[in-house]
């Protein structure tokens, strides 16, 4: 079976055909969703790139400084009762022609950039602290700097209710505004909360649990210059991206991390010359593996047994070996917490390989 | 309550009255267990500089290249009988002149160097993927080299019969030997995998499961320039080291780093300033807190409320404020994976709290 790409060495140049723009609008996203059925807002060949906006469904937190007239349309135009089951707002679905089941999806994700420099961060209902802190739930905004790739808390106020529509618009009066983490500087790190292909399904599927098919992995390292491969599961794929964050902590344990709109650039290139069963993360110094379950450990053990098939199938080691390199140099984490699916992922660097031909 | 060290500034120098040598010979170690009734080894005082050699208890698997004449010498007067309940050859004690329970002991790992340039990885009937291996037991030998600080294996061989007496010493004929991982070069980290101060128990408590004495923690970042804060347990502290490794990944999965011994500088201070609960530890860029359960469920959120605790308590930050960092910030990983007891931790970056007098 052919290696995901030659260890040190570049990857292949794949000349992009066109460059496409997605914007979000209210035709271009479907919320809290995934469905095979959903006619595509774009159509690209592999290798084409696309710079796509990707919109915070956490952007009705600071209306002020997170909605722009396009989102508001978004928020406006789309009635509540069409925001599920899932709560994230998805640019999309991309059909990428020729592709099929079986096919794996490569996005080179190139760049993400901040809409604007606000994000909010919500300590919500589906928390994984939510009791021990008596049950209340509660907003804090940040607002990034981009000369020093920091961001800082500006204030943070307690939701009024329980927060249960995906897209609520809250207009905080200033008064409720409290000072929060004074002079404490958080590092962004922008990635994809969510993003993924339509899973095979009949009808549609929440955007909430991740799965084989991508989804809401919620890894902060799915960031530019990573790369993604996604095992294709219908027709044209039909790729989405949404919750963009700006920084995260693997566990997400709040329920959110500092949501926050961004514009994505990416690579979209269908390859046919391998298959991985689970969506695969390949980062500069690392190849990264997830397992999802509603247990963490049942999770931990699906990642592990997929970096066994990893270093096993595609790196060409033998499954002793693998199986030894992995506990030696592997390092495993928790990419997710809460929600009723919990995230595990396994970590191998890519120095640790011969160069080809070795 | 007292932060634990300044942020943003170095940690305050504490003049050593005396450097000891603690050399691993049969009245210097304890074999698998941690026991308050045991005589010291050593005894010191607060500041004091300790250089101890930590031996593995895998040195037989190679005993050509990882048994010295003082290491046989341990081998072979310890008997089996008296190398109970868990496994790992000990250090120490140490007994730390007016520590008494409820003080923290800050032990500063120096310099951790190989005492030859050989480890043993096993995959072992405890490992995580024991059965899906169809119970076999193998191990890879690992030849570290200085220069490159990487690890290259050398040579393999499946373990015959089953891996159950602590020390057991394999004669591996050359013609078992098998190639194993060529080209491939695993990164150094040597750290302890188990060290800690006696539990307040009557009797022998085993080395296996790590607990808030510390123990078998199996975090890579216990190295050479990390800090760990142990709660002292008992008059003395009775703080021991052992089970070195040179190279691990979080989750340890096959049951085993690269097991090799260590010698060990390190300074030993008694802190009656502050208190926390758990193994505490400081590396270079993170504090980083410890859970542990045999349900890696609530190992993680037992790791996930100290962490709270450690920003409320030490940081000066509000619980609000704590949650919504951790949120965005901290980064959960799983230590250990196998064994009875899972662990698991959280990581939160030094840098990003304001210089002192913000």
């Amino acid at each position: 079976m052919a290696l995901i790409c030659e260890h040190n060495q570049r990857r292949a140049h794949v000349e992009p055909s066109a460059l496409h723009t997605l914007r979000a609008t209210p035709q271009n996203v479907h919320w809290g969703y995934f469905d095979p059925a959903q006619a595509p807002s774009l159509t690209v060949k592999s290798g084409d790139l696309v710079v796509a906006e990707a919109i915070t469904h956490h952007a009705g937190d600071a209306p002020a400084l997170m909605m722009d007239d396009a989102v508001w349309k978004i928020f406006k135009e789309i009635p509540e009762e069409d925001r599920n089951p899932g709560v994230h707002i998805m640019t999309g679905p991309i059909f990428v022609e020729g592709a099929k089941p079986g096919d794996m999806l490569e996005v080179r994700y190139h760049r993400m950039t901040p809409r604007n420099n606000y994000g909010s961060n919500l300590a919500a209902n589906w928390g994984y602290l939510y009791k021990e802190f008596g049950e209340k739930e509660r907003v804090t905004i940040y607002e990034l700097d981009p000369n020093s790739n920091n961001a800082r808390a500006l204030y943070a106020y307690d939701f009024p209710g329980k927060y249960l529509v995906p897209g609520t618009v809250t207009e905080c009066p200033v008064c409720d505004r409290q000072e929060a983490l004074k002079g404490v500087r958080v590092p962004v790190r922008p990635h994809l909360g969510t993003a993924g292909v339509a899973p095979d399904v009949h009808g549609r599927v929440s955007t909430i649990p991740p799965g084989l098919h991508g989804g809401n992995i919620d890894n902060w390292r799915i960031g530019a210059g990573a790369t993604m491969y996604y095992p294709v599961q219908v027709d044209g794929a039909l790729f989405s991206i949404g919750d963009p964050h700006v920084s995260q902590g693997d566990g997400e344990i709040s329920g959110t991390a500092i949501e926050s709109s961004l514009n994505v650039t990416m690579q979209i290139i269908l390859r046919k010359d391998f298959f991985f069963p689970s969506p695969l993360l390949e980062t500069e110094d690392a190849f990264i593996v997830h397992g999802f379950d509603p247990d963490l450990n049942v999770a931990t053990r699906n990642a592990a047994l997929d970096m066994l098939r990893l270093l096993n199938e595609h790196h060409g080691l033998s499954r002793n070996d693998s199986y030894s390199l992995m506990s030696v140099a592997a390092d495993f984490g928790v990419t997710q917490v809460v929600d009723a699916t919990q995230g595990a992922h396994v970590r191998i660097p890519r120095n640790i390989f011969p160069p080809k031909g070795f």
